[in-house]
């Protein structure tokens, strides 16, 4: 096989957090070969300098090409995902509060949280709480509050995220979702909503990207910044 | 002057509402014109015969084109509306509640409030209670649960459409606006956000078009609906 | 299984219209599950408590998990509708239109047309009355005339609502539908040629909503709107 | 001066109908300079190997260049067009009907008008005749059945094409106009409309183009066109 | 079975060319049904009142549905049409040249020759002459100068159209198709190309609308056209 | 004058960072209006109960209408901010680097850092450092691994985002700006750059939106966040 | 079977690089047809006459209705390409260096080495050398100073082609690629994006058109090119 | 003034090209500091160093502003562009050809070729050659053979580029223009249409961009490129 890849074996030192492997675009075969390399890599430097990698959008045949090299690895279906090492790490920092507007966005919120939780962080998941009823998310107040990041996922109209930036202090990543029809034009109706929202504190990533969401949500409330200092 | 326009005299009898010119896209003269028709016609067959014509869009010029043909009637600038004849007919049937979500807005909804009153309708106006705070418009909540009809007027993400629709049982007419900047697109933003909202009893007029809006929450309050017959 | 929904059980006390389940981007076990929470609910308070709840875009294995859970519902495959309890009300208030332009048009018309008799309406449906010949929307003139509500379904150029309400007093809601294909862009020609309507009268839902505009014109054939008081 | 041009002086001679000069990039120097060399042309082969030039979307100052330049040429301000010889040519051929849907539309409907008049062809404008009250055009339902081609020039959501060729014989040549604000786009929303007409017989030129409309129903309804023969 | 067409009997008389059935939205039973209503009507009016209907778009299952009904009836399975009666009549009229850029655009070249065809015209067919070889449509110049319609048939940039509508007198129709990839947008590209074609003479239908290219060059071409009398 | 706002005073105390006014689409007298309420509102309960009013957007005349009514006030004329109390307050919290692509961006890139400024922050602006030369943005690089927040302003292509992601741990707020012409689509082209960055870490605000992107970065680096405690 | 295809078998002659046939849209009879046609032109000119053909976009079924016409042809799975005759030829000219953002983006970036290959080139890729990592492609710098022609193929945001356009002397082609997600449209990012690239020196073909990009490159730098005489 | 740029002064001696100032957004008085800028740069390095210096789209005011502090610059109105030093280089390699469709499209063209004859190219200018009338391009054709590099300029369908590529050996850069209306929305139609170009050679800039289309050319035809070494 001619080399396919050059992994950022890096970035956990540089950034604070390990590579992903976007899936989708890959073929079973290049999966399991990214795989093969991480274990290599892992085997010469050990796992606590590269951090946990985590595999996006990985359906059953990528997922099993991935786990075939990474025996340990840890698979969840709803959020598509992998996570090498499996066992989540211990919380630090702040808490991520992931919001889900209605029960068809769950996997990209699924895939929200289980980031975060890879990338070190306490996450609790509210389902359901979009604005048809107001009183869904208004029962969360006071969590939502104490919040060091909020993430909202949401399609259709995608209100949400204002609705949720209006109450809190901490900052809202607004997560469009595909899910809707017609003149949703596939998720773009929620991010152009999320987009202008009227209340300051939102910043949206692409349409159904649980995966960037997590990460900032972990950056965000990452503990222990350290000051900067004069260049 | 080569003939410029075929008006719809009968429209009131026929549909119950006058014709309304829409005076964007015309000249002075071809107002000024206009106007004169209208006239001419009301001394026909009279003024009751015909109802109350509206003159949409009109800056001063074309509106004083209109004024000088048609002595009596009403400009209000902000709304850039005249009326004519000039006096609000005496409301009947349910009540209007026209919603707007900022300042911003105020001459569109300005422009559908307007129209539902020389349209027969008692209105009231609810200003600048946008979603980024939701006690401004919780706060008028039983009237919005009495209204016959709402009419909501937002820029930016259109959230507020959403939100009225899931308190009420009348009818939504959201109306979306061109106040935005950037990813608004001139509106587009707040369309897209209201075709989608997830709760149901929304329907959406063109960007702008508090006119329209104005129309429809005057037709679906109107009293008096006969019976249907059979075919 | 972890939550999945948090229904909104009491919308039927709120706005006078049960909750509906837009299945689409659900997975069967998901339909199962909440039309299991709804069934537990009805057992609870009671049905008349409830209203009738209908589960939207069901294909036939959506709508057999539905079915497993609520024994009594109706089906509509055409119109891939669940309706629970599935005996139709009598209908009460002004009668409802609904007019279809083409025969490919036909699913959301009769999703429309469904959705307002179970919200407890009288519903005339007018098939195939697409302008290319006029006669055919004509003469069905009288009809249209005295209905308190007209829902127009059409795809393509979308000029039937136009064309009917430019006739009739009542309102027209407008559902534009993905029939067409090239630059017809999924419905979104029939969306913005309602949206643009040079006859006043017409509002908008989403391409393909049926279900929405049946709801609509529910509400705004509804009986009984009582006065509003001051605030 | 540079070369600027390089005018089809044998376009008449080609294709039977002579070169036109869009003005509106032009500046007034150019359109002075393109007006010079045509006279000189003619001035070396005469007039009537060249037929009528046309300036196109000329205001006053570009208008004055070319006149300045070919005395005699005729200039119609409503319309923005220049035409040189300025004598209107004897008809011949089949009629065409311009039908304009309404009052803003009429500059374009003029120029089609008399772009077809200019190419050899007897027109009939119909003006203000929109679907919002169908009469005004079923009144003039002979005299577009016997027309040899049909120009129809509408804003907003364009539907009268669709109607017009439900009606006729003849082609149709839709051309949607910018009239309209918000979702109208600029004339998108009449364009897709027309692109989309569900009666057959409705072709589509650029948006505001009345030129090209009436240069094609020029070609369409000309005389005497000689039968085929074997390639 | 409830109705679930109207069918346009009378287009035949009305306009001179029968209606046509676009059957991609239509299940197989719909195809079905409106075969056997088109022969009930035909066995009480006769065939020669009626003209000859086509089905187009029809993949194979919805062909035989309509076979089914109409034995006689002709399917074209490149062009997905069918036509009944299926004998191609004697052609009157100017001659037809469909122009057709690309192999991949055949089965809209095809569709539009064999309409116009059944609509009674001569049709020549040119394949496969885009501009990416000049030669391949100037070798077939005089056929072109000598046609009385011309429908150009090209995906991509679809230049085509402009190149040929400076060779020849007779009006050209563009038919842009689907053909390509990437920034080709479905059409929209060859789409664009064609309304903004540099020379006059072009009109555009939907992508891909070969059928009603067809149309429109047979009524363009048609014979005797009665002179207009006066309104 | 009618009431024209509903102002959300209690902002500050709610969130931490008190309202914001978008002056662009309001008249110069509801500017000065709504400062009038500010005015007074804080003579009642105090500045500090209120924070830091910002005007946005605000051009020459609209903020000496702002300036009329709140004297102290400091105006930004290239930033277009007007900030009351005028004095820059005393920095808490991480430091916030806003990097700037290219001087064209700088307007933008100054409304984001004084908005930060205001709510607490340090700022340090990098300016003129696009990706042309990626030596410029390299050079800065131990400022910006120390930073809390980075804001990185661009327009064209947008590629700083994802470089500058790259390199850090913090979070990356991409502010699209409308720089550019042609196919940047008035900043569109940045904005899906911005969304599709290929490096973890960047969320974005709406096209030119300094405000928004200032008013996050301070969030992300605010002191203190108080640990959440349970439901 | 009728003629389907005009193909230019004097496009080597008169272009120096032969003909190319995209198979995407053709049937697999049709592939082998225009296999056979090749395979007949050069039994009668000979091979040297016509130059390499290539097939382009080839799934194994048109691959082998190809390769059944053109034994000895190669064909490479990966990049969907077929070449006839199936030897690479001698590279001449300048260096092309294919620089390839991602995995994903693989099967572009190997159509267009291949591309220039079979067009004469020496070509050096360069893989998963995207930016969210810029020491990848830093590494190459030396390489990619020395190349006379650079193809950038990237997904997602595409900022690849400006941070190599601002490093090197040689014209950059970029290939935007359908690799992404949400926002990318199909990729549409990416091609905003290099179209807008801040670094001069960056040209543009359509999405995933890697064999453009090769073709662009072998023809920037082939040699002896030959000075031009006056016209 | 605080620093507003950061010069890419070494971009002569990195990439063989000087920086180029675009000034369309920067004020007058940011256009006057970078030209002061670079003056004190090549006061100090000496002007060889630094090479031609350019500031595009430079309105009268930007470009006397530039020449106050560059004196001996160049200023071309019609290309709105300045150069500096003033004297164009002696050419060098070989010659670049600039084919522009309409006299609407000069500007572009023109700044097109300035750019080359800076960068040290040999330019021709062929002026309105469009394909409404092939024998204008198709005269030139021995001049086209012949060139290193050609820029098509066009706006409107933008067919030029194709048929010019199926002309020649040399690549061919395609400049979209903004000349056009309706439909052309703004360049977008001729961009499509040269990225879909059926002639492969074929590569696009921005629209209106000539600055970007002469670079390119520029470096395409550039003498003494070194052969590669292996890395």
């Amino acid at each position: 096989m001619q080399p396919i890849a050059d992994l950022d074996f890096g970035r956990y030192q540089r950034r604070g957090y390990a590579e992903a492997v976007f899936t989708e675009g890959k073929t079973v075969d290049q999966c399991a070969e990214i795989a093969r390399l991480w274990r290599l890599k892992s085997e010469g430097v050990g796992v606590a300098e590269l951090g946990h990698v985590l595999f996006t959008r990985a359906d059953r045949a990528r997922a099993e090409a991935v786990l075939s090299q990474l025996p340990g690895a840890q698979y969840y279906p709803e959020a598509q995902l992998v996570a090498w090492p499996g066992a989540v790490p211990e919380p630090v920092g702040g808490r991520v509060v992931v919001a889900c507007a209605g029960t068809s966005d769950l996997p990209v919120a699924r895939e929200a949280a289980l980031t975060a939780r890879y990338l070190g962080r306490d996450v609790i998941e509210l389902v359901d709480v979009g604005v048809a009823n107001l009183d869904r998310i208004l029962k969360h107040r006071r969590l939502l509050e104490e919040a060091a990041a909020v993430v909202v996922v949401a399609g259709m109209e995608g209100a949400l995220a204002s609705v949720v930036a209006g109450l809190v202090r901490a900052p809202v990543i607004g997560v469009p979702t595909s899910v809707g029809y017609g003149a949703s034009f596939g998720g773009v109706a929620a991010l152009l909503s999320m987009l202008n929202a009227c209340a300051p504190g939102v910043s949206v990533v692409n349409i159904d990207n649980g995966y960037g969401a997590g990460h900032l949500a972990a950056q965000i409330s990452a503990p222990a910044r350290k000051e900067p200092t004069n260049d």
